[in-house]
């Protein structure tokens, strides 16, 4: 069945690396005073944050700034962003940095504007209301989690072991930087970390036994096809402006909505992943590349072979003429090789020093809102099972 | 090259069976006298304009009314929409209809709000600027020409024998209500110039021998496919909404300015149709459809094979194997099987109705803004050639 849906991504998108000269005039459309946030030294380092200072001084704006956003940023940080725009009535946010700084930055907006803790947004007991949100921009410098074109955020809480996700229309950037020569200085690592992402976004919507829209399949495809050509690319020849640009559109258009239109299907590796990189704070993406094959592989049967099918003709383009149960295996395989083997990412939990010791407690977590609908239903035994096959 | 661009289509979609209810409150944002726009009797017909009427009233808005707008719409529609605003100080305009009606609305809404005749938006030796529109909202009945989620429209002046297109973003629909069920009494010709006309949405950005997106071209490729697939099937089953719903949906992506991010090429065919059928008053799509596969057969060479081959393998599942202009030659006979045998359209200009008498004038015509500077420079020899190619 093809559900009703809304479609709204109101995001304006500056694409290409001659833009941030329209950086100044798209501030200044909201307020003076702006507050830049971004991560550690890198945006230094390339030269972007003296760009991006001469571009706002030079539209005549006060610019404040809050820096060491870490990746899997922090309620502390959305706090002391928060406590900074309330000092100095920052009219405007500018994040600059991956998908962690936007994410952070996105809640900072949100919490600026309350006077509760801003861990009440991800409390689940509290789950306080996103009424108001001060505008957010950003320049995006890594390619992953398309939190530039989307209303989301995941926040990490130490304290309590807990990380979770929220989305808000309020909290859509109004103006994102997309210039994938920024993202030239991405390691090896963090690109194959990030196209790994990529690809569990999109195939969190494509798996998916629904009768929906063929022709956002179709789109998922292309997207996929996409990531997969390019990564390599990009990890070979890091300064590939095609291969980049590639990567960086796709990021936003894997996650921003529009495939998953009509969709009601729950996510399945990204709440198994937050748990883990909630205790462990490995890299996101490096832990839905673990995940997602012994997921896929989990979930394969009869009743589902006809998405690993497709998935394995369209996107990796195994022979649709062998058996349906032999092509979905082959898909499995082919997918594997492509995220530990095209990809390099490690392939295994003992690898990334996670043994089984919080399993219990992180599978627990991951149904605490209920079993997770998705794909298939995972119950904490499933989880479990899907951490286990993790370990060799 | 991948040129730099700017993504920006802030229109908000509801799609789906249940969304009218959601038609008073987005209205009610605007103001409360709107003016309602619509063709013949088809939207009466289907029961669309009663529900539509009742959703305006239970709101408690102010409703007026211009009907009898024409297919290849006219200016003189346009006159009078913009003598109904001023008149009535309405606040908000509602298309309801296919692409004539949204796109008439849209200059209406500019037209509304000047002193000068309507006309000088289009008269290239005036070329009005655009510095203000009424908001416009619209209810979709015609999948085909994407005006929903696009900023253009194109307007004849069957005096002057002109019809020309303009876009400015203040003639971006706010909203538009999709749903495909609306198109259950579309006739098998009407929906099969609808996808004649989106595929040429596509192949107009997709014939492109610049370096670019690869990620858009596996979009295209996707939405080629939806197009293809599922005309035949709304042909032989007006009423199936999983067909409709993808027709729908892609007659907005293949046009709404995504799918050409980077891209800075001219189109080819539709300005040749545009004379076409401000001369004969033939549907735009089916314009389209005789022109396409000859002008494709006319720009062939070894310089542009290779995007044959690429659209041929990847759209029209032709065996990678052969040799390239092999393909390419396949691909154009295949392309044109799809549109004249898949979609029963007429495959001739005779058939039509046309013959060479206004051939030179309409050449001229399609050249005097300058030699066509799309896939391939076309002079006014060209478009004779093609026009030509298109008598048998």
């Amino acid at each position: 069945m093809i559900h009703d849906f809304v479609y709204d991504i109101p995001v304006k998108v500056y694409f290409g690396t001659e833009q941030l000269k329209n950086l100044g005039p798209e501030l200044r459309k909201y307020g003076t005073r702006v507050l830049m946030t971004y991560g550690g030294g890198s945006i230094k380092r390339i030269g972007l944050y003296d760009r991006v200072v001469k571009e706002i001084r030079d539209a005549g704006l006060e610019l404040y700034e809050l820096s060491g956003i870490e990746p899997n940023p922090r309620v502390a940080s959305v706090r002391e962003g928060a406590r900074l725009c309330k000092e100095h009535r920052i009219d405007v946010l500018l994040a600059v940095g991956g998908g962690s700084t936007i994410d952070a930055t996105k809640w900072i907006a949100a919490a600026a504007c309350v006077d509760h803790d801003a861990w009440d947004f991800f409390d689940y007991k509290i789950w306080a209301p996103v009424e108001k949100a001060l505008p957010v921009l950003d320049i995006l410098t890594l390619s992953a989690t398309g939190s530039e074109m989307d209303s989301g955020g995941v926040i990490s809480n130490p304290d309590t072991r807990d990380k979770h996700g929220r989305m808000h229309p309020l909290l859509l950037p109004k103006v994102s930087f997309l210039d994938p020569s920024t993202t030239f200085s991405v390691s090896a690592y963090q690109t194959a970390c990030g196209s790994a992402d990529m690809l569990s976004h999109i195939i969190e919507v494509y798996f998916n036994m629904d009768q929906d829209l063929y022709m956002l399949d179709c789109v998922m495809e292309g997207l996929m096809k996409t990531i997969i050509k390019y990564t390599p690319v990009a990890i070979r020849e890091p300064d590939n402006y095609e291969a980049r640009a590639n990567l960086m559109w796709a990021s936003s258009w894997a996650i921003n909505g529009f495939v998953d239109g009509g969709k009601q299907q729950a996510w399945s590796c990204h709440p198994m992943e937050h748990e883990l990189s909630a205790v462990y704070d490995i890299t996101h993406g490096l832990g839905l590349a673990i995940l997602t094959p012994r997921w896929m592989k989990y979930c394969l049967d009869e009743s589902t072979v006809s998405k690993y099918v497709q998935f394995g003709v369209n996107v990796l383009g195994i022979s649709p003429e062998k058996a349906p149960m032999d092509i979905a295996n082959e898909a499995i395989e082919r997918f594997a090789s492509v995220l530990f083997d095209s990809f390099g990412l490690q392939r295994t939990f003992p690898e990334v020093g996670i043994d089984e010791s919080h399993f219990d407690s992180m599978a627990e977590k991951a149904v605490q809102g209920g079993a997770i609908d998705g794909f298939r239903t995972l119950k904490k035994e499933d989880v479990l099972n899907i951490f286990q096959m993790c370990m060799k």
